[in-house]
């Protein structure tokens, strides 16, 4: 796939692309909404096939008109950049929780998210793989942070687990512990309405293309 | 919330359970269709106000009749237990790619999974995170494997990513590097058509209650 399709300049304004988002986020809303009723319904088999024969035919309206492939990473002369598709934090992806972060006062990044039930694996609790996308995440934005231009990429991925994590709202927060030449080291932690549940720790990349200019061999 | 919730034996037959997961299976297929439309459409406000309109409508209808929680593990008493709502591997959760695991004939758990738009991050690629949970995933159905007895726990968790991973099909597998006590060591990797590009090693953990018997203190 060329860089071009997934990394692609978009000529609208920022006001434009926020009065876009006002109507799409809800749509992605309540696909999250039918995924959890999806997973819970005890309607027979007519009922449920009526309900898909219905959400087929949606499904097929809304490609009528749709983008060749993965959302990427679009952006407006404005400085404005979005990557509604992202798995984490895409405003359109109803398969991402979603998870929101922001910086705090203190300098340290600071995510949460609200993990229903599409979010379990050992019964009633928070699947650790979900709780290893969130961290990830945050951390790989933790590793840019101050320093847009250098992009990172996860190197390894340390995960401690405390103990299991419940359903439902919880908060990460995430801080640079070191850098070291190319490589960013970042700490992280998640847990939920009773505290800490797991830590971790990454080392984040930047790729050699980002931090040096182009040499000319000659 | 009680384990009697979460853990519930069914009072019906093994065939009874795959009747109807011959039609829950296919209305989670729609919602991940569904979900790649909701990030790929272009349609404009007024058709995607109406989809979602639609949607909640299906929605209300799953929701009249439904379970009260999040989907835990049940089993019957033919030895027959399952897990729709799983994260990585729920046969009703949209969620979830769906992660399929199986036992190859050399004694490693091999798993593959179909990594659509919806989980994707650098832009083009599948999201670090999503391998991590498909990697803990596989990795704790490693753990228990030829000892259901002893449910295992995710300690830590290390991931080194390689390269980037392209969206489309990957395979996994993973197998038991030693035991030592109530820990196994588990490695696996994942990869996509070009080759590995990660790879992990987890610690997962029997709890003290699953391997010893009750001591009474007189």
């Amino acid at each position: 796939m060329a860089d071009a399709d997934v990394f692609r300049h978009v000529p609208l304004p920022t006001a434009e692309i926020q009065r876009m988002e006002a109507y799409l986020g809800p749509l992605a809303d309540s696909v999250r909404a039918l995924v959890d009723a999806t997973i819970r319904t005890s309607l027979d088999a007519g009922g449920v096939e009526r309900a898909r024969a219905e959400i087929d035919a949606i499904t097929a309206r809304l490609r009528e008109s749709q983008e060749p492939g993965p959302a990427g990473v679009r952006y407006n002369s404005e400085g404005y950049s979005w990557q509604w598709g992202n798995a984490a934090v895409g405003l359109r992806n109803a398969v991402a929780p979603p998870l929101t972060v922001w910086t705090d006062e203190d300098g340290r990044l600071r995510g949460r998210a609200d993990l229903g039930n599409a979010y379990e694996a050992p019964p009633g609790m928070a699947h650790g793989g979900v709780l290893a996308l969130l961290l990830d995440h945050l951390m790989g934005v933790t590793a840019s942070t101050g320093n847009v231009k250098r992009p990172s990429f996860t190197g390894t991925l340390t995960l401690r687990y405390m103990r299991a994590t419940m359903l439902g709202p919880v908060q990460l927060e995430g801080w640079i512990d070191h850098r070291q030449g190319r490589k960013t080291i970042v700490r992280a932690r998640v847990g939920d309405a009773e505290g800490p549940t797991a830590e971790a720790e990454g080392v984040f990349i930047t790729p050699r293309w980002a931090v040096e200019p182009p040499v000319t061999p000659f």
